[in-house]
């Protein structure tokens, strides 16, 4: 089956480190159904495995069998043996055979395992803000960055099934300290947890600040200390941004792609974010790559990836 | 014709700033006679068209007419027009209708415009380095970096013909000064260009060093005071091949790529910027990134691009 049109019911899912969400399509991709459960990602496999069955079956009527089951899983994937080879998120499922527990539980229904930002990838791609599009490039700007790359309509995964790690791309040789042990990545520059450290350090340069006063550092609190007029929360997210478009303007001069897709909890921050970003991107791609190339929101939230999870099984 | 397996003589050709090098292939793509003229590239259109069509006739035997001619080209495309959008290495050819201008010439030949880099990638690919993988990107460290990308078997030319920059990735924001106008771009950091700058730098600073001595600063006789000993050629070379490295790890996250196949003069400076090179890219890929990819030199020299200009007619 798995590249054919089904007659039945499709169920995506994203497991992810606090949640899980799943959501039943019919076989055009229209969504008729969703569920959530949280995510016991600190207990066992086991528990992780319930939840797992616990929202699939919460979207099957009674008896019915799936024509197709996709699940997005935050973490690095044994593609071809459906295996967790190691999640951060999702530590207890290191090396869990995931696919064949699973299909045993469901009946031999059809399943296919992605990584997270691929299925994420793919629902904008096919339904969101990747549809006019041939080419994009997902970034999701969270407590991490992630990444997925689609060219000429294709969704490219790598030769170990782990492309797209745009956060990883180093922008600062020699640069602020990463947690895959490396040095300047993207990531270790513009995320959630770049902006708290550096937010932290300037609380301990000058406690005095507004920074320093805030109950808890949160990306979401240091954006409103900004967008309140505080100059040390704004050149947080300035320096920030100029790191985001410079990223950009790797990808625009790498890949040429019509579409740079941004999705994450940063990208409320909007402008405070994107206007740094869009300067140093217009400064540093090429005329061409960034003419070619629009960056856009993304379009389906939190569903995205629920949604990208079931498109093997559409076209 | 285009994509199907032509009966007759197929012509490749690279067009470059200082020479025209073509060749004469079989229908399976075998080479049969080579022709070499010089580029005249700073005279005029006319002439460089003539030159074309000089190392062309030179490789077909009298009255007979080419089953398909591919011509890699230093420069931006417009692919679908076959413009010559800007070369800086042919800066007469600019806006010049290059692929109709040749194909009146040729009495109507079947022929294909190629960027030289992605014409370089499509030949190590199908007949060289390339060749057992599925995926490569191909890095040419010459004066400047040039790069191309073959995922799926397929060359990824990029919503506006430019993909593939790789050189123009940046790996130091902030760095140095780029031809492009940007900053710290991989090519700004390591390119022939790049350790000429830094070597006037180094003899500007210590007018008694061997580098202050060398008659003219070139990546050749950098690599020769290297190897006989000098520390601060060494050191050059040193800074050279981490950013390299650092470049190369970036490709490896982001594309996760089987091969990675290195061409161009810089890479006769073999472990002395390979060596810094591994160790940078091993310290900074991911585990399975590294892993799943090779390095290589390239393995066609000067004839990848003539090669590969001749595969779209072949498959």
């Amino acid at each position: 089956m798995g590249a054919e049109r089904p007659d039945g019911i499709l169920l995506g899912l994203d497991l992810g480190g606090t949640q899980v969400k799943a959501a039943r399509f019919s076989p055009s991709g229209e969504r008729e159904a969703v569920a959530r459960v949280d995510s016991p990602s600190h207990e066992s496999p086991e528990a992780v495995l319930g939840a797992v069955l616990a929202a699939l079956r919460a979207l099957l009527p009674g008896g019915a069998s799936p024509a197709g089951v996709g699940i997005g899983v935050a973490g690095v994937l044994d593609l071809k043996e459906g295996r967790i080879i190691e999640s951060p998120n999702l530590p207890v499922l290191s090396g869990f055979p995931l696919r064949e527990r699973l299909q045993s539980a469901l009946g031999g229904a059809p399943l296919r395992l992605l990584n997270d930002a691929n299925a994420a990838a793919l629902g904008e791609f096919h339904a969101g803000a990747g549809r006019p599009f041939e080419s994009m490039v997902l970034l999701t700007l969270g407590t991490g960055i992630g990444g997925a790359i689609v060219l000429g309509g294709k969704l490219w995964e790598g030769a170990a099934g782990i492309a797209g790690e745009a956060g990883h791309m180093c922008v600062q040789a020699g640069g602020p300290e990463c947690t895959c042990g490396a040095r300047g990545c993207l990531e270790a520059c513009v995320s959630g947890w770049a902006l708290t450290r550096d937010a932290r350090a300037a609380a301990a340069r000058n406690p005095a600040s507004a920074i320093a006063s805030l109950a808890e550092i949160t990306p979401k609190r240091l954006a409103d200390l900004a967008l309140g007029g505080d100059a040390e929360a704004r050149a947080l997210w300035e320096r920030a941004g100029e790191m985001l478009g410079t990223g950009i303007a790797s990808l625009m001069n790498l890949l040429n792609p019509e579409a740079i897709v941004l999705a994450g909890g940063l990208v409320q921050a909007g402008d405070l974010l994107l206007g740094p970003a869009r300067r140093a991107w217009e400064r540093q791609a090429f005329e061409r790559a960034r003419a070619s190339a629009q960056v856009l929101p993304a379009a389906l939230g939190e569903w995205a990836g629920v949604r990208g999870a079931v498109q093997p099984f559409l076209s």
